[in-house]
């Protein structure tokens, strides 16, 4: 693995799953293989989660990981060629990711959507600039439209609590009311994941007008009857999204769907998930994340153990 | 000790500053107790000496240290149970405090009060919030009422400072004027410490209206007569705090407060103490910092010492 | 070599490259000579190349680096003596030193000039209370008038990339245009070390109004004809820099100025220079940044053996 990007630069996920599992069972194993290593963590825009599990990750496998954050350093980068750059951007990529690849091993890198332009968001832009000039593996911390470590955290957190050797299971990702326009990346990440997995049977439920993009979503059942699709399903994730279509705005709010216990009922007797931050009672309600179904602080765990595989892979293509 | 938030949580005062004056004599003797084990420091509200100290006692020890400045990344935190969380805070306590549970092996926690409600800041919501959900050892590094690893510092240098076997040392703790309203922390931390440590003659002195919370304060002598208070003293703390009683304001801000050399000829050839940082002219004048009698520099470095005394026991309770 | 601050501080500027290439031959060779000791790294501006480079050096050398950015922590530092601290600034370097010079072995500092007042900046008033107060080593991490690091990270790339025992390079120091007033900071210094050093023919040029101090710049050729300083050049450092005489104002922002091929074609194939972050298309063109003879990732990446050979010369003498 060079870098990690997306589902597409794993050739085996439940290869990296296993990994993942095994740094779990015995988190310093391998304490040597990152000696005289250095991850460089560039945040674009901020993190808590993602942040703190890589640095862990990285500790772990005895890596210097360094932390920086790009906003509060005022290091307003340039993306665009040939820029004349009078304005208020201070460097360009071309001149600071060769430097970061030459200070650092691998490049952690996080950058957000626009959210205001669909073609230059999807075109992932800024971390592309990154991987053609750092010449150093680039691990994505979240990208414009994809959220990879988080999605490798899914897949490992459904294999902990389902027994996919006996049967395949029904997983369902459904659209949540939330009070702000959101990037599309977990739910884009999500799909791709367990499209590209395989194992599961995947529903996606969402209200008319939030349709995702099918280059993620394909092989999916679509269905804009949330009860239809909670029917029977062994895993419900829960996550809000703006739209896609009509790029980044708020169409439908309606609180109806909140998963509730009610709702709960109608699945078999799902494992609830959220990639957090979650917001109490307009995404998920108390009473399934303070319920013995919520899996989301176990998910959440689980980041660290994702972290540190793909590190793994990654430090040793480069041994 | 399982949690650091007060005097209430040190069976033993005079044991624990022992403790910190052998890592302050041998501060790597006891470098493989932490290895492989973390600390997380998540400052609600920004620190210099403190999030330092930590940090260098956490090193001494093998731990690794992490910060996390919540403020600057943005993460706004909800603390009110039953919440509906369409404004501005972005995640629950109840989210966040069992994956920090999960990443780390010990929580350090700065908050401050508002200064607007007493009721709400003295039930120190905030840290305990996280002692209940985050499951692991909680230390704080300044909570909204108390910052027990300045008063630890405090009683090390205090005891550095003068021989208790011979007799008790008068200690007074004197109100000084300041340019904004300030929280009682240090004030409270000190007087409940100097108080349970129960090694000496213990006076308050602060202008009318500005009596502390009797809980921390009981057992001390409390004058508004500053001269008289000083008299015979071996040791001043001087600190500013804003009112409690009609909570958060400056009724006075008499320059005649400020301790002067005029002033501590008064006393005994007090050590003049304060936690810093100070505002210097105005709560103590640059004769008194600058010369013979203040001990704030020591005071200052021993926060180290204090926090890894603290470490190593918690450390020692999980082994 | 107890501070380093300017060239003044070097004995031996050819001794101290040599050092910093045996460092980038054989990066962990001193790994055990900084155990145990630790560098603070305060920054009261912000910094990337700077911070990270410094950090990389000191966990090269086995030291523990702590970053601490003043600005974001909100911590307004007071400098001026006797100050009655009733404004903005809540703690006096006075205080603040000399528990940092307690807590570190190392200390580094960043500071910027206002550009308002030239005998302040010009007196180096920050960096100096901090060496006053702190009493341990410090590193000047770029101060109101110089930035050594950076010059001898410059004089580096120029040896690496010259047999100065055949003959003595030509050097040129270009001003460039900007969009905002800069220090004169790196200008001073590069210039301030090429004369220490003195194996190089150093010219100058800038537009008329834009010279120096002559403190620094005395020993060279300044012309205000570009073409004519870049005739027969081996290394052309391309700057941009604020007024000096009537102090940092902006008096020509000519596009002439800006080094392009065509100027280039004047040189002996020279390689070009810059500190970065560099404005594209402005200060330097795309043509040269992305050519063969930008050796602008080379000097950047050679910030960390510049700090790793200053902190070994630091760490000896402190053995």
């Amino acid at each position: 693995m060079k870098n990690f990007i997306s589902a597409a630069d794993v050739p085996d996920i439940p290869g990296l799953v296993k990994k993942a599992l095994e740094c779990k069972a015995n988190p310093f194993k391998a304490k040597s293989l990152g000696a005289g290593k250095r991850i460089g963590l560039l945040f674009l825009n901020p993190s808590m989660r993602t942040r703190l599990s890589t640095q862990l990750a990285a500790q772990n496998l005895g890596m210097e990981a360094i932390v920086f954050n790009v906003g509060q350093d005022g290091w307003a980068l340039e993306f665009e060629d040939e820029a004349i750059m009078s304005g208020n951007t201070v460097e360009h990529v071309k001149d600071a990711a060769p430097i970061l690849g030459n200070y650092f091993d691998v490049l952690g890198i996080r950058t957000f959507p626009s959210l205001q332009n669909k073609v230059d968001d999807y075109s992932e832009l800024y971390i592309n600039q990154f991987i053609k000039y750092a010449g150093i593996p680039v691990v994505s911390l979240e990208s414009a439209t994809l959220h990879p470590l988080q999605s490798l955290t899914d897949v490992i957190t459904i294999m902990e609590n389902f027994d996919t050797a006996k049967r395949r299971p029904k997983i369902v990702l459904s659209w949540a009311p939330h009070v702000k326009a959101l990037p599309q990346c977990v739910a884009n990440s999500f799909s791709q994941w367990i499209n590209a997995w395989g194992g599961a049977d995947f529903v996606i439920t969402h209200p008319e007008d939030y349709e995702l993009d099918e280059r993620f979503t394909k092989g999916a059942t679509i269905v804009t009857d949330q009860s239809e699709a909670l029917k029977q399903a062994d895993f419900v994730y829960v996550k809000n999204w703006s739209t896609y279509t009509d790029y980044g705005r708020i169409y439908c709010n309606d609180p109806q769907w909140m998963l509730t216990n009610q709702k709960l009922a109608l699945t078999n007797n799902a494992k609830v998930m959220h990639c957090l931050p979650v917001r109490r009672n307009v995404e998920l309600s108390d009473e399934i994340l303070d319920g013995p179904n919520s899996v989301v602080t176990q998910q959440a765990s689980n980041r660290v153990w994702a972290a540190q595989a793909v590190l793994s892979e990654i430090l040793k293509e480069k041994h």
